[in-house]
Formats: C-alpha cells, sequence, structure tokens
C-alpha cells in the first residue's frame, strides 16, 4: 500500500449564513485546498465528499457532481459518503485507501453541511435520521436524550462529572476565540454551563454542540507527489482506524465504553505503530461534553472513569498534556456535519504546520482526529504525522 | 492490486411492500447473500451499502450501521455511499478497492430503497434531489423533464426513435415476466406505449421506469477466497469505471453523448482488456426508455445515432447479439433506488453462474452492469468474467 499525505488544506469561517447556498460555501473551501495545495484544477481525479442530510435540509442530493460542477472540475468521478456526524472523515478514509491501493494519485475531500436557515423542529427531525426510525425517533428520543443516557449511565458506574463536563464547555470557548474560523467567539465559565438552561439532565444548553453552517476541504495525494510538491511541511496519514457498533442505543454492549471508538482507535494505532502515549494533540467528537469525556479515555489517552479528572487537572487544556480541540471543536468552533470530520484534519494539519497561529501548539509532530457519527454507530480515527 | 470476485448474492422481490420496514427487505436481502455465499456472519470485515433518499422517504439515515446491526455482524465498519440511482455501485465500486488494495478480504455490498408507502408529491420531491436545487427543481423541472428533453435533442441530431423507445419498453417487461422477483408481470405491446397517457412528450407512461421497494446484495472477496471456498462458478470483476458530469443538464458538454458513461466505460474497457464486442450481454441503466439508448451507443455496443436501428433489428432482445436488461431492467424489474446497481450485478452473477431459471442465456462469459446517476452526473461499470 502506497503512503498518503495531506497536501491542502482550506475551509469557510463556520457560523450562520442563512442567505448563502452550500454550493458557495463549497466553492469557498474547495477552492482554497486546491491553492494551498499549488495544484492545478486538472491535476484532481476524483472528489470524496462527505454530506449528513442535505436531502432534508438542503433539498439537494446527488452532491458528488455537484462539487466537480462547482469546482470545474470537469467529468471527474465523485462519491457522497454518508455516516451520520462522521460523514466527512468517511470521505476521506474512502478517498486515502482509494490513493493507497493506486487507483487514484491526487484526490479532494470534502464536506459541507447548511442547516441555519431551518427551523429548531426541522433541524432537529433531520438529525434524528441518525438514529433508528422505527425503536427510537418513533418513540420520541432525540440526541440530547441519547447522550445524556450515556452521561447519567457514567454518572452511575464512575461518578458525577458536571463539572469537568462544563470545564470542557470553557476549555473549547477559550480556544474557539482564537480560531477565526469558529463560531462562538465569546469567553464562557464553569457557573454559567452549570446554571444554564436544561436541555435534557444532565446535559445544560452549554454542554451541547452547535446548529453551524460551514464546509471543509482537504486535498490527498501519495506522500512521493508531496515530496515532490514541497511546498509544506510534509503531513502523513499514518494511522487510520473505522469500526462501527448497533445504530440503536439499546443494542449497545455499554453506553460508558464506545465499542466503535475502541476497535477504531485499536486499528488507527496498530497500523501506525504508535500508542496513546505517542499522541501530542487531538481533535475529539464533542457533540456534547459527556462524548469527549467518554472519548478521551476510549482514546486511551486516560484511564476509564478518569476523564473527569484529567479535564479538572487541566491536561486538555493547551498548556496540557494532550491539549484537546484546539479549534474549538463541534462544541465551540461548531458543527457543520458533514464538514466536521474535514475540518478536524484541517485544524490538525495547521498545527501540524505550524500555522495556527494564535492558538499553535508547541509541539506539534503527531496528531490525531476522532469522529463520531449518531450514538457513535460509526467511528472513524485518523493519526497524521510532519515530518 | 488483488482480484476480486463475488462470492454471494441475494435480492428481495421487487414491488409495492408498504408494509413492509426497509430493515427486513435488507435483513431478507443481505442474509440470502451471505447464505449463498456459504460462508459465517464473523467471515464479514465491512458493509458498503448504497441508499439514495432514506432520509426523506423512510426518514432514516445513517444506514450502515443499520444494517449491519440488522445482519448481525457486530461492530464492523460501515459506509452508506449515495449518487442517485447509481448509490448501489459506488458502495460496490468503494468495496471492491478496498479489497483491492488489501484492507478487507471479505466485504457485504449492499442497497436498498422504500418508497411505495409515500404519496407521488413525496416521492416526486425525493427524486429530484438528484439534481440541481437552485436551477433546476426551484425552476419546475422533474426527471421526466430531463429525459425528454434529452430524447427530444437525439430526434433533432438523429431521428425520431419512439418506436424503438416502445420497443425497449416491451423486451424489458417480455424478460421481467421470466424473472420471479420482477414488479411487472405483464406483457405489453409498441402500440400501448405509444397510446399511453404522456408524461412529458415524448415520453410516455411506459417510457418510465418504475416507484419500487427493495433490496439487494452481494459478498465480495478475494478471488483466491473464492477459489478456496469453490461453491459457485468464480465470478470475477475484471473491470470497473466510474466517472461523472455536471449535476446540471445545461453545464453537460451533450445531452445525447453522457460523457459519464464513455468515460467510465473508457476506464472499464480498458482495466479488463476488452472492448464492447466482447461484452456477452448487460444490466444498462434505464430509468426511461431514452436513456436506454444513448447508453447502449455510449458503452459502444451500437454506433452514435443507431441505437434505435439495433433495437427495432432485436439486436438487445434475449437471442439478439447482445442482450440487454434480461432481468426486466428499471422499467420493469423496477427501480428501488439504492438497490438497483446491486441488483444489476445480482443478475449478471445468476446469468455466469447459469442459474438465472427460465431467463437464462445461452452464451454468457462476460457481463457488464452501468449504473447512472441523475441525469447521469454519475455513472459506475463493472465487467464480470465467470471463469
Amino acid at each position: 500500500m502506497r503512503s498518503v499525505s495531506v497536501i491542502g488544506i482550506g475551509e469557510t469561517k463556520f457560523g450562520k449564513f442563512i442567505d448563502r447556498p452550500i454550493n458557495d460555501m463549497i466553492k469557498e473551501a474547495g477552492e482554497a485546498a486546491i491553492s494551498d495545495a499549488g495544484i492545478n484544477k486538472s491535476d484532481i481525479q476524483a472528489v470524496y465528499f462527505g454530506n449528513f442530510n442535505g436531502q432534508m435540509l438542503c433539498k439537494q442530493g446527488h452532491m458528488g457532481p455537484l462539487v466537480t460542477e462547482v469546482l470545474g472540475l470537469g467529468t471527474i468521478p465523485s462519491v457522497r459518503t454518508e455516516g451520520a456526524c462522521a460523514s466527512g472523515s468517511l470521505a476521506f478514509r474512502q478517498a486515502a485507501i482509494a490513493i493507497m491501493c493506486g487507483i487514484y494519485d491526487i484526490v479532494l475531500v470534502g464536506g459541507a453541511e447548511k442547516m441555519c436557515h431551518q427551523d429548531t423542529e426541522t433541524v432537529t427531525e433531520a438529525l434524528t435520521t441518525a438514529m433508528d426510525f422505527h425503536s427510537e425517533v418513533e418513540l420520541g428520543l432525540t440526541f440530547p436524550g441519547i447522550f445524556a443516557q450515556m452521561a447519567n449511565r457514567y454518572f452511575h458506574e464512575y461518578r458525577d462529572v458536571k463539572k469537568a463536563m462544563a470545564m470542557c464547555a470553557v476549555n473549547a470557548h477559550s480556544n474557539a476565540m482564537l480560531n477565526p474560523d469558529a463560531q462562538m467567539q465569546k469567553p464562557i465559565t464553569v457557573d454559567k454551563v452549570l446554571s444554564a438552561g436544561m436541555i435534557c439532565d444532565p446535559l445544560s444548553l452549554y454542554d451541547c454542540s452547535l446548529v453551524t453552517d460551514g464546509s471543509a476541504f482537504v486535498v490527498l495525494a501519495t506522500t512521493e507527489i508531496a515530496e515532490k510538491l514541497n511546498k509544506h511541511r510534509i503531513v502523513e496519514l499514518v494511522g487510520s482506524g473505522h469500526a462501527g457498533d448497533a445504530v440503536t442505543l439499546y443494542n449497545k454492549q455499554s453506553l460508558t465504553t464506545l465499542a466503535a471508538t475502541v476497535n477504531a482507535a485499536k486499528e488507527a494505532y496498530t497500523m501506525a505503530g504508535l500508542t496513546p502515549k505517542d499522541i501530542d494533540f487531538a481533535e475529539v467528537h464533542d457533540c456534547f461534553t459527556i462524548t469527549q469525556i467518554l472519548n478521551i479515555e476510549d482514546l486511551g489517552f486516560f484511564e476509564k472513569g478518569h476523564g473527569g479528572d484529567a479535564v479538572e487537572e487541566g491536561k486538555i487544556a493547551r498548556d496540557g498534556i494532550i491539549p484537546i480541540n484546539v479549534s474549538g471543536g463541534l462544541k465551540a468552533k461548531g458543527h457543520p456535519i458533514g464538514a466536521t470530520g474535514i475540518s478536524q484534519v484541517y485544524e490538525v494539519v495547521s498545527q501540524l504546520r505550524g500555522n495556527a497561529g494564535e492558538r499553535q501548539l508547541k509541539k506539534t509532530d503527531i496528531g490525531l482526529t476522532h469522529n463520531l457519527g449518531g450514538s457513535a454507530g460509526t467511528c472513524v480515527i485518523n493519526i497524521f504525522k510532519g515530518r
């Protein structure tokens, strides 16, 4: 198998852009990634694109050829992937596999979602299609209800980590304020999170990620091409893992250990020949604050049941032992669903190149992205090494 | 790259099954394919699944892990692909690439769509998401309007082929009556097609494919595994091609030569080291009868402008020089969108194995599948060889 590297990155600002068509956001982010790579459009051989629910939100499906048309890429092949909130990462992984295999040498990978123009009821209905309709949605369950059950079960099995959850949110907002692309640009406090309106006990308003419009793209190529271009620090994909689980909550073995994360991590670490201790920083899926705590444990960064302690001890802060979601994460950068997995790669590459502006970390040689779909029915993990 | 073969196939009956959940259809077709392969569920390492618009039609997205859950496949990874009517073929191609690459050895690939429980307005709205919303759907265009424009342009550039189009429909119904899985089980005549109610001039009711519920699955593996299993005739994927075009009609170079078909065919023939003359029979995308005529030309089976002559001369019939859509095709077997590309493979494998019952062809060593998405914004072509 051939080695794959990220040679270009681009993203729009994340936020509420009600009057901006999704095509416009795709064009901006896609052109930025191509320009950053320093290649010609005619060098791109295929497009892989993650979108969760353009059909219900924008009455737009078939977004693969929409992307090639908007970007003027001619008659090259394109694929849309969908795996709920992991839609973008699925696109990334399939593109990487096609390059590893020798089918393509240079591929454009992106994602986008436009959500803010819809009312809350429509957005909620669109989001619940990531759950099982017959056994969950028809009974009235929504995602805050799913992750609240996980949180309560975690409190039962380990301890109440409401304060640590609040600190995840505070950390995310603090990081987002250093990211010009982030939707949230204001600080919050632990007290504010803990006293905010309850969405679904124990999740308050500030425990929940955002409804966001945005798009992100990267260009992938063989590492040989990346070396020839010699434009940026080489950022090589050294590990990739993908695993699943039941789409329903009731068919999962555990609500507090996410099998999809554990298994995808195992595959990615094995491929990379690395352990959790080797990871310098990570973008971790935080659709809710409790999700982040479960995942930093399941990724092996902290012992099971001690993710909350780590957060309270400042270990995930920018100056901690493993900074988490320096971009602001889904919680404060925002969560334009199909774009999220690609935007995670955008952040890791920015950090590894040393181009992350005010939020640049000091030691950045190895970064990890972790992207979940639904109630962890899908998980994709990537490990990148700068060299 | 490793060689890939189809080791198992399964599909449901196609038709109107209003009270049957999509999960049930997935379970039936998936289990049939696994059983046909003679493998254990634990041998399956990943699922690739094509679905066009479960979100609007069934309020169900995230169908990758839905499939693994319904089939009891544990925590293996899954991917949903969407490329309008080519959604299933995209899943097939990505799965094949992952096996070629050495990522997986045995993969389950399927597709499903449930449409008939919705009213015509909802189905029409769901289908139009495969077009460009802003420049086509908002202006009132639907798919009969798209393909009627192609037909009229073909009549202008070459000749009026209404009679040949009607004969495509007659051929499809005739074949479907020999396929127990087909939705249509009644013969029609050229006169009946030509005198039927007009949907969009020149397309009458019988020029249009069906609204259908159904699911189809196949199991892919390395050819080495297929040989070891030694259960069926080996059906090897010898060629695969994938190309695209603008999603909009107005940005295509031609309405009568489909660039996506031409380019995907070129890739597939080159990989296989074959020419159109080597193909014994083919399943060709016939969302409308005119589509079939365009495609049998663009696939190189007949000269441009002479597809209608070939149909009128009986060349695509079961006893013709290249039988087309022996299964009944989208027109008469039915078109459960996400399942269509996989069901095409089901038919080709059945024929190559000599298991196609009453519709079994005589000489079947090399078969081709051709699957389009939207107004030919996506095309995937596969060539299979029995040995």
